[in-house]
């Protein structure tokens, strides 16, 4: 994070320190090397072909990505593999697409039932069974990974492996330290791979991916059963993965810069980067709307839609009316998702601006 | 809303019901006309030129804005009258923009500072000063219109009144119920803006405009001092409105169409429409992530960026995967501002397609 916040630009705005960025997409490279692990990073996160370009030049094997207008996007910008990540429903205008798509990359796609797995069929696509690690959003019982299997395989479709996405790793517990949380989803995920894994071999498939995800439990990998990591948030962090120990304020690669308009109360200051600039994301780990680095003990304690409101601890000085102030938002994917460009910062200057080439594009 | 959710294109998408949204405009400009108000809607929940048209032909005085990009957008579609209810802190290029609006439109701009104010010398748009009715975001105190409106003419600006925004009256608080909090919202309101006015004149100036606004206070309007209405949300309505009190269901005009793409669990299925086209946006009056009006009791308990998790009552039968489900969003003006169009749709058909033009316009 640089101490003063770039100029020479409206805000609010979004900026990527370069040098952070590269620094962060190195190391997940290094680790997943080190550990023999395929790295597939989501590209949800940044939405970004440059981004993209950089992850695979450090030797990720391909991209994931949550729907099929991403995947025409990063298709249509070099990728040659991608997973949508997702259990599709395909309607027969989405049917084409995917087809479309699998013509021309290594094309796979979440399954988590025979009836979807079914509008697969001639596609192209290959089908990797989603099972259900504790997040409990979508996904089959790992224990029920090698019927699902052998159905999907008897409409003719060939089986690539299992995901799952252990999300419960970032869930807040009043309970227990994020550390705990963060530990007890990643041995969540190893058992249910496992499991899974296992549900496949004994249904007379060996797995060819057994893909987890998520930035919070990728450095929590133990000697097993993952072959492939789906990281996303990474590449850029924000207060979220800060509050949750996933890494430091200095790893963080993207900021909100935002001007102070109002400074109504000597213990109140207003932005203009709200719920419209930093999505509107709130998780009992991180404090208020977002981090306001430069204001120690600061705190957004409301966001409006264009305002953030911050509020200051006794004795701080205010900044004063027009100074820039850099704000970490708490989601990095919901406000990279509400930008048209990302601005990219080394030593302080805006030195290239990067489309969000994929925002909005949720179908 | 129509029982049956629409055909024929990709979800998730946002659709919005021409009958509904023509009621909701119609209703609130026989009200206002009925009690002698300006109406001044505030576009930044619709972003959408069509729409503002409707408005300015039911009768609308011009339209409230909240960033100089949005001006610009509605300025280039044929809107003569502007007022950025926002205090504007222009740098070079932002005084340049508004200076350009200003030769083209009538313009007003809010302003709660006089340094802010001094920013706006020699660009052509009227001051609106902006007072603290008891939301506590910007805004000076009511008794400091006066000064600051002295202030701001010693510039050699014109002054045009005083404006406020009474967003506590939808903050959530467990000891009261909505009606009370709107009620209390309306008459903070009403008093602030009757001791920034009388602060006006008391300094010698005649405000041409006592403006408030907000879609949960609008109908609670007493015999008073306000000229002009600024409401928003009132065109689409949202959940959060509804639980409010601000609406009823049947006057929601817009909703999101999404697909169920997993049924885990007999309790409990998933639909394409995450935070990424509702919003992320909670609210304790409001009972999850949006409203599943199909599903009675239904809730989404839990929001990712491309899924709902919606947890059904017990005894309820589950949707089929692939059937098409209408969510609510809690907060219209975020989920607006994540769509490229809006589907417009009569007797359950989509007849039009409306740009949302000011999209991601912040800056």
């Amino acid at each position: 994070m640089p101490d003063t916040p770039p100029e020479g630009f409206a805000t609010p705005a979004l900026t990527v320190d370069r040098d952070v960025l590269e620094r962060n997409i190195g190391r997940m490279a290094r680790y997943a090397a080190t550990g023999g692990f395929a790295l597939r990073p989501h590209a949800k996160t940044h939405k970004c072909p440059q981004i993209a370009e950089l992850q695979l030049a450090a030797g990720a094997v391909g991209l994931t990505v949550a729907t099929i207008g991403e995947a025409e996007v990063f298709a249509a910008t070099g990728a040659r593999d991608l997973f949508i990540a997702y259990p599709l429903w395909l309607d027969e205008g989405k049917r084409d697409r995917v087809a479309a798509l699998a013509a021309n990359v290594r094309l796979s796609a979440g399954v988590d039932s025979a009836e979807s797995a079914q509008r697969l069929i001639g596609t192209g696509a290959l089908a990797v069974i989603e099972v259900d690690s504790g997040h409990h959003r979508t996904g089959v019982q790992p224990a029920e990974a090698g019927t699902v299997a052998k159905a999907v395989r008897s409409l003719g479709l060939d089986v690539e492996g299992v995901f799952t996405f252990p999300g419960h790793g970032m869930a807040h517990d009043p309970d227990a330290t994020p550390t705990q949380v963060r530990l007890h989803a990643a041995r969540d995920q190893e058992k249910a791979l496992a499991e899974a894994a296992d549900s496949l071999r004994a249904a007379g498939f060996e797995p060819n991916v057994v893909s987890g995800g998520s930035t919070p439990t990728a450095a929590l990998r133990e000697d097993g059963v993952i072959s492939e990591l789906r990281p996303g948030v990474y590449v850029f962090n924000d207060a979220m993965q800060v509050a949750l120990g996933s890494c430091t304020i200095e790893d963080v690669a993207l900021s909100a810069v935002a001007t102070v308009v109002s400074v109504p109360a000597p213990d109140r200051f207003v932005l203009d980067a709200g719920s419209k600039t930093l999505g509107a994301d709130v998780n009992g780990w991180a404090r208020g709307y977002g981090l306001v680095p430069g204001y120690p003990g600061a705190m957004i304690t409301q966001l409006s839609e264009h305002h953030a409101v911050v509020t200051l601890p006794l004795d701080t000085r205010s900044p004063r009316l027009g100074d820039r102030v850099t704000v970490i938002p708490n989601h990095v994917c919901n406000a990279v998702n509400l930008a048209d460009e990302l601005l990219v910062v080394r030593d302080g200057r805006v030195v290239d601006r990067w489309p969000v080439a994929a925002r909005g594009a949720n179908a």
